[in-house]
């Protein structure tokens, strides 16, 4: 291993013969030195290795070898090799490669900061991994490595068995659909990503405030972008949407329908329709992002856009948050004419993606695990929902403001006006509490200053204890 | 689940209260029906949702929903649950709601056509399964699932003892990095995309016939193309090159060094040098796709450009084809100023890859798996290689010609002139034996009219006989 590597060359049969002979490597040696690409003190392939790629006898190639050391090209070295001699005096020794350029690269856009690895991360979007069933997922895969094994091959759509799974479990809440209508993701990230490189023109609507990883993405595509603002305080402003979006017809409108993220907003079933309506009179398609509502309490869900809309809604979802987060699976589900088009998008990001996560997941689909496990998932938020409403109302001083959203993982929480939020962030950080800046979320001057308090991630003393160090920064500050 | 789903509204409690209580629940829902915003016929939520998501006693519930019922709002049925009464003659009953407009995608670009199941696959870039180690990585998935079991979190560059195995093993190749400047993805083609999409100025160099998922990649994301033709059959034209580039100055050159997908083709050590030279002379950021040099047998590597031109060319590198095409890991490695870009530009994508087969591959490069598992690799495919050629000439008419890689996957076919090479595909399919076009791996009027050759995937007899039905409809046509 310390010797230094042998430079490549190529030998090509002369004409009429279909593989080279000891005169065609004589030949290309002495041409390459000759026209100075190969410096005196290059390295030649070891004779095993003349051998096997240009498919000679071993002999064929000694004998090259010792033609070379006869014309004075070429030495052999006792226990280093065979290397090219000097043959002119203007000939030049190797010389170190020039360096690559340093490619351009755009700028990273920051999106989110880590917190500290000890504070109390209050606006995390996970779920307590405590809630999370990784130890059936476990059991799930060892059974995935009983059956047949390992698959050497993935489906670029998704393994068609974890399709067929989500498209029966999308059956039973209404949403029709064969599982060539399901496209498997990395999170709904990937859909979203797919979404964007599949859209002809690119313009999209999108809430104000809304997940920045969305924004994001469809601004790396170049997407103008419609900001429709609202107040997850109030109710949706229908009117003034209806207003910007007549104005700038964009392509898309993009929705988190449930438990928005960050603000923990639901639509109301007339919202939903009423958006219907709106993007029907302007042609725009509609993206509905559903992440949230698995973490509904009930086996009744609210109507969605997908169910009141029918099938041109492309509908999002993920089992990252719900099951484990390190599984990275999501899914699409588009009209049929859509998904060629999508496919080839996902085609262009990554081809497919791993197979095994795919499998355990459709394993854990079909024993009906998943069920089982959202209703005590569900159970535990409204439990940690309602505890932590109470710990707010005891321990936030007047002029804090929060949202209802009634359950799932997070709500927002704003304070009063008078707060200088950077100087809260710093006073809660110096408490072992991290508040995640929102800034990212919103398009052009934040409306909000507040961010998301997730009940979902901290079990209630834990959470208790940072809303009250919360309380007391914010009576400080107020 | 036959009932009708209830209609969801908002509930938002009157000004200085924290949380509603009953008479809210009376105006919201007298409001939203004398605005028409809850059609008559329309399912309430039942009084345990209102409990549990407006935060309200049962008995708060019961009495707004009774004060509606009192005031002629709603009604109570009977096992059915509560509905909006009709309020006025001009009250609409709940109609169907609009359907969403179809959104516009771009057509799909048809890059790989899926050969018939039962055919010989002839063209095909994968490994035979036979050759892959697929025990030993079940075995380190049980292993892992042992360890602490399944992670809950993922690391958006990367499982960092993956990254870490990595780093030490480029470094016995000669390219010293640290964990911190390896990027996992979801095999070569998230690498391509990240660096895409991470490139400033969008203009890049590429082998012409080249592998048309990256082609169509960068293409995707606007980027102009340099075809950079070259003929398998002789060497690369870097004249030619480096006055295409000097014209064109294009951001990126993208290269596959080692047995170039898809002619077989391996760039010699003064090509290597040259493109570095035409690089630095045109500030041109270089990309190294390396998927070939892990075939090559023998413990020492050709240079490649990563090697020459130190660490601002961009390596990617997969395990897809050498482990199991079904893993989908592959990485890129940069300088470490470049990989916050980078990294940002896989979020935008995924977020981040599952971590399960992240782990996997991890124990199975820390067990030393992998080196074992090349060696036996590489020495079946120089046997299958050498196989091969002697079948080639054996049953090849005159005038067909082949390139000679030395080993690895595949090899680069041209039949005669004279042959119809549409024609030549009919009559090979009909008997069983299927050709991939590969007119999407050229830019403009391609230069040649034949395909790759794959002895990686065919155990030899098979390979042989695919290969003799090909040799005689070659001499029917020629």
């Amino acid at each position: 291993m310390s010797r230094v590597p042998y430079v490549s060359f190529s030998v090509r049969p002369s004409e009429g013969r279909a593989r080279p002979v000891a005169s065609d490597v004589v030949r290309s040696v002495s041409d390459e030195v000759r026209a100075g690409r190969m410096p005196a003190g290059s390295r030649l392939p070891p004779v095993r290795v003349l051998e096997r790629t240009l498919g000679m006898s071993k002999n064929t190639a000694h004998a090259a070898y010792d033609e070379l050391v006869a014309r004075g090209v070429i030495e052999a070295r006792e226990r280093e090799g065979v290397f090219v001699l000097a043959m002119a005096p203007n000939q030049a020794s190797p010389s170190p490669a020039p360096e690559a350029p340093r490619p351009s690269f755009v700028a990273p856009p920051v999106l989110t900061v880590r917190p500290k690895a000890d504070a109390i991360a209050l606006s995390t979007v996970f779920i307590d991994p405590e809630l999370l069933p990784s130890e059936r997922l476990a059991e799930c895969t060892r059974s995935v490595l009983k059956q047949p094994g390992l698959a050497a091959f993935y489906d670029a759509q998704g393994y068609p068995p974890l399709r067929e799974e989500i498209a029966k479990r999308l059956g039973k809440r209404g949403i029709n659909v064969s599982p060539d209508q399901v496209v498997i993701t990395t999170g709904s990230q990937q859909a979203i990503d797919i979404v964007a490189r599949a859209t002809a023109r690119r313009s999209v609507a999108l809430e104000n405030p809304v997940y920045p990883h969305a924004r994001a993405c469809f601004q790396s595509f170049g997407f103008q972008v419609t900001p429709l603002d609202f107040d997850p305080f109030g109710g949706l402003p229908l009117a003034a949407w209806a207003q910007a979006i007549a104005r700038d017809r964009p392509s898309l409108l993009y929705a988190i329908t449930s438990f928005q993220n960050p603000t923990g907003y639901s639509y109301s079933t007339h919202e939903l329709l009423t958006i219907l309506e709106i993007a029907r009179e302007h042609g725009v398609g509609l993206v509905e992002d559903d992440w949230g509502s698995d973490m509904l309490s009930d086996s009744e869900y609210r109507p969605m856009l997908r169910i009141l809309g029918g099938e041109n809604v492309i509908y999002i979802n993920s089992f990252t948050k719900k099951l484990l987060p390190s599984l990275r699976l999501g899914f699409l589900v588009a009209a049929e004419e859509a998904i060629p088009s999508l496919v080839a998008m996902k085609r262009l990001g990554t081809l497919g993606n791993a197979w095994l996560t795919e499998a355990v997941l459709a394993e854990f689909l079909s024993r009906g695990y998943y069920d089982a496990h959202l209703s005590a998932l569900q159970q535990a938020l409204d439990e940690r929902y309602a505890s932590c409403v109470d710990v707010l109302e005891s321990v936030m001083p007047p002029g804090t403001r929060w949202t209802l959203p009634g359950g799932g993982p997070t709500l927002w929480l704003e304070p009063s006006p008078a707060v200088d939020a950077g100087k809260l962030r710093e006073n809660v950080a110096a408490r072992g509490v991290d508040l995640e800046p929102s800034a990212s979320a919103f398009v052009g001057t934040p409306a909000l200053r507040g961010f998301r308090v997730s009940y979902a991630f901290h079990p209630p003393e834990r959470l208790r204890t940072a809303l009250t160090i919360l309380g007391e920064e914010l009576r400080r500050l107020g």
